[in-house]
């Protein structure tokens, strides 16, 4: 790294803020940055660091006065003390310590004007899963309300990939879907998880990871006979050839759910298309609460 | 599940959209709900599905028409048709199907009035990363902005409970939290990744997932001596003592970023406050056009 002459860019008057206010001052560094841009460093090079604010702890940051008698700038003081918090041991994991922010779930949750929780829509393959839950991503949206989807293919192309469909492994990408599901709920998204999870244990340990009432399971409940009509990625026609193992409805059991918060029912013959589906799970979430902080 | 006489609630007022409009009819049927609540079954008792809709493709939602053309509509003729769609093969997974969403990571920025990024900050136990991760997210909080913070131990909590700290495992560690931040990312939320991730290998694997200039490394570069000094959990102690073996900074080593975004540097003596080490990242994500749509 290089230190270069440089003048922050107008976006950057915080320094200011500090000069003025203290004898605190910063300095900064340029350093190579990819795609030929540069890096900033913040090097401070005052005497005091939060002494030198103790009289005015407040400073202009882009013009708006900030107080920086805030929850972070006391966490930092806890975080730098020499007492050990202390630690715990989680599954395979030693040492580990549950970091709290000031930023919680409710003030997130403020900010979206919704609450975060996870809709789990669970169903034979070709039920029509993922399609319900584009539907009710697109109404959410029109309601303006944040939601994203966890489709259990898509997550294979990434955080699953070294998953195959063994019987531990699709147990384990349903334990992580669960476990992603409920950090995008925590963060005030309304989560939709989108998989077959044929059986009730794992989607049990998954609403287990939420709290109460923030779990919400979707039944598609679609006869067998209707999915494999429908083959839409023509996988039934490749489990009953006997090319794929332990396909869920043909060579592997579905348990539908006992006590799910929504069933969306096939009837012979008919059938309710998307966006009906996802007015009945949106009008559950108005109901109870979660398109409002 | 039993069917009882039910009337919609005020909020459910969408079915009565549906029969004006159509000759679908919709049914409900009360079933068991968790917590003595009632979960809503939706049957479709009309003859026709897409084509009942035809000459009036409205519905009032919550007093509010809707059209039913939308791309959701479309996309659940194409799923529910005969076609096979192609399948591929990712690491172990076999036989999925990326499944695209009409509402997509441009429509969440647009809600959200900002670009979902990844914000990686890496360095020693103790330099600090958690602390600035926080005032980081509050800071973003107080401009409006929706972060979230994936901190390294608190997601061996969840997601990565499973791992130990074998040099496998905490690569695999990092890969899942990679993966994950791009999830985050893409939901349009700015994501904190905070957490050690000592080998450039790695935190480069995680800088692949992301878009070209979405994986905004931050180094907190502080001196071991320092963070020793500071020991916030009592490891460094421990591993001196050599209660924990292969302890970063200690007998395994810390490669510090070549060509990251940002550092956050510590000068012997002094130290920026970790309010203002998180305004560095927010001027820089305002520089970059990160805290707009």
């Amino acid at each position: 790294m290089t230190a270069v002459g440089w003048k922050p860019p107008p976006w950057l008057v915080w320094s200011t803020g500090f000069e003025s206010s203290s004898s605190l001052k910063l300095g900064f560094v340029f350093s190579r940055l990819r795609n030929g841009g540069s890096a900033i460093t913040l090097k401070s090079r005052g005497s005091l660091r939060i002494k030198a604010l103790d009289g005015s702890r407040r400073v202009a940051v882009n013009g708006k006065v900030e107080d920086l008698n805030d929850k972070s700038t006391n966490r930092h003081a806890s975080n730098s003390g020499k007492i050990p918090t202390r630690l715990s041991t989680v599954g395979n994991s030693r040492n580990i310590k549950w970091h709290e922010c000031s930023v919680g779930k409710v003030d997130r949750q403020n900010l979206l004007n919704q609450k975060g929780c996870v809709i789990w829509i669970t169903g034979l393959s070709g039920s029509g899963k993922s399609t319900v839950a584009c539907a009710l991503s697109q109404s959410l949206y029109q309601r303006g309300k944040l939601s994203y989807i966890l489709d259990g293919d898509n997550v294979r192309h990434g955080l699953n990939r070294d998953l195959t469909f063994k019987a531990e492994d699709r147990a384990e990408n349903i334990r992580r879907i669960g476990e992603v599901a409920k950090l995008f709920a925590e963060s005030g998204v309304i989560c939709i998880a989108s998989l077959i999870s044929p059986y009730r244990r794992d989607r049990d340990m998954c609403r287990a990871l939420l709290p109460d009432g923030d779990f919400i399971e979707v039944f598609m409940d679609v006869p067998l006979h209707v999915c494999e009509a429908r083959d839409p990625k023509g996988l039934y026609k490749l489990a009953r050839a006997g090319k794929i193992k332990g396909f869920t409805g043909i060579d592997d059991p579905y348990e539908p759910p006992l006590n799910c918060e929504i069933v969306l029912q096939h009837k012979r013959g008919y059938g309710a298309c998307p966006s009906e589906m996802a007015e009945v799970v949106v009008s559950y979430l108005e109901g109870k609460g979660y398109l409002q902080a």
